[in-house]
């Protein structure tokens, strides 16, 4: 329990993750209203909107309205998804993004060939491309990201090795751009991670690149996401990627909690439990779950939204309310 | 991780624990058909009722009903719930339950106060009271339990002290009847837990008292469940009571994971792909889960049910169906 942090970096993914996969239609204003209660919770980041094509994720079609109309809280650092060129420039021309550029392999080449259409060379070619982008617009890139680290739907196991060479190429890309990566983020995009493979691949590549602060990105398909959070927090991580509610997962099964990301509060609620510090105010976070529960009109997975926070039990037994 | 367990007994209480917090009422037939599915997946202990006073617990107004039903399966334990001897005896009556007994303690004395209407001192008399029926009847003791281990909604804290005290005085209770406890189950009644509370609770009860394994008892209520659990695998724990698809939630929020007991699909998914043995098929058991949900009529919490087994995905692979 030594390498446990004393403070966790928690970067909301709520709006982009689940209004991207909601059946919807939901009101442009109601996403708003989500992510301005969200910016005001304490959390330090939050991934709003991501800009994509509206023929294939209609729940996006009114991203750069979203991006206009929230009220940009200081310390809160607003930011967006893109998979291209097309979609970062629509990203720059809102100007009222925190752009920061990312370098993203996939460790699996047949996930990467269904979903994205290209081979691992054709990969590594397309995040040059975007590193040209990135320095043409002035957006720092300081973060690299392996999806699919922890095993693939379509390939199977994934090894460390397998994930190490994406590691090297991402580094390579960097290297060749004169960027130095601080941040390396490991996706369970398929939801395969365990706390034994969480332990295992963060050891690897800490092992192998110690310089590099390691971020996980983990989906709750099968109900592994707080232990895996928490065999990551064992092995020093110290950022992780949430949504609020749990959101992001499918329509047709959010109220079983299938395959949304790890949920925000649940994930705060055992950090502050633990001891560990977040900046951000859990009961604020939610009142945001009910609220991003009533935004989408179907119960979402994360339990301690009707659990309830333990400081609201402690606080009414120091009143003597009980 | 050099504690992790090779094989994990894993006691089923999802009958118990959902038919009698379910609203209903659910057949009897239909609830026999969940023992019977169950009692095929290789689980070794099933909890199938509990002797309990019907007014208050309607769902359980059958329990003798559902004993007379099931077919018993050899290798499998059938076991059941009492709080009194009114309930013992019913169960006895039943001659087709695998009765063993527990002395049952809590580490709050005001849940206890409020739940049992009774003291700490009351309390540890009616347990000496029970070892005398359990005598009488012939029924081994090997177990004893301490409820509300972890943190109490009436009381707030419970420290490690508050807990050995309890179990100091389960053995007494033990000793005065020449009996050996050799199992301690430690459960989180109210959903207090953390995997750092549980790490040392387990941790101090251990080191003051090594000859005793210890079993765990989780609720989901605030989405630490499968997270505690693998807290306790790491401190060697290798009992768990479970409830197939999280049954035992509130009804009236049973989609929302709000409340059940940790969910055994999930639990065993975790362990089977954490290397440890438990001689359940997960398979049948994600089929038990789906057929608990078709009983109770609507989504329970569990995620392995919804977001499927990898076996089945390896297997698909291999076979080159994808």
């Amino acid at each position: 329990m030594s390498d446990l942090p004393k403070f966790v970096q928690v970067n909301e993914e709520g709006p982009r993750e689940g209004f991207q996969i909601e059946k919807g239609p939901i009101e442009t204003r109601r996403k708003i209203e989500l992510i301005d209660a969200l910016s005001q919770t304490g959390l330090g980041q939050i991934q709003v909107v991501s800009f994509v094509n509206p023929k294939r994720v209609p729940g996006m079609v009114d991203a750069a309205e979203v991006v206009e109309g929230y009220a940009r809280r200081p310390g809160v650092r607003y930011t967006a998804l893109w998979l291209n060129r097309t979609g970062f420039e629509r990203a720059v021309a809102t100007r009222r993004l925190d752009l920061a550029g990312t370098i993203a392999l996939t460790a699996s080449d047949r996930f990467l060939e269904r979903n994205q259409g290209r081979t691992m060379k054709e990969n590594i070619a397309a995040q040059y491309e975007m590193m040209r982008q990135f320095k043409q617009h002035g957006v720092p890139v300081r973060r690299g990201s392996v999806m699919s680290a922890f095993g693939c739907n379509y390939q199977g196991e994934i090894t460390a090795a397998d994930v190490l060479r994406q590691v090297e190429a991402i580094l390579a890309v960097a290297g060749e751009h004169d960027t130095k990566i601080e941040v390396l983020s490991l996706a369970d995009t398929m939801g395969w991670a365990t706390p034994r493979s969480v332990q295992r691949l963060v050891g690897a590549v800490r092992e192998r690149h110690p310089e590099l602060e390691i971020a996980l990105h983990l989906h709750d398909t099968r109900g592994m996401g707080i232990a895996n959070a928490y065999a990551g927090l064992q092995m020093g991580v110290a950022i992780f990627d949430a949504a609020v509610g749990g959101l992001g997962g499918c329509p047709f099964a959010a109220n079983q909690g299938a395959a949304g990301n790890v949920c925000t509060e649940d994930l705060v609620f055992m950090l502050h439990e633990m001891g560990i510090e977040t900046g951000i105010d859990l009961d604020r976070l939610i009142e945001a779950a009910r609220l991003a529960e009533d935004i989408v009109g179907h119960p979402l997975p994360g339990s301690v939204k009707t659990g309830g926070s333990l400081d609201a039990i402690r606080g009414a037994l120091r009143g003597g309310a009980q």
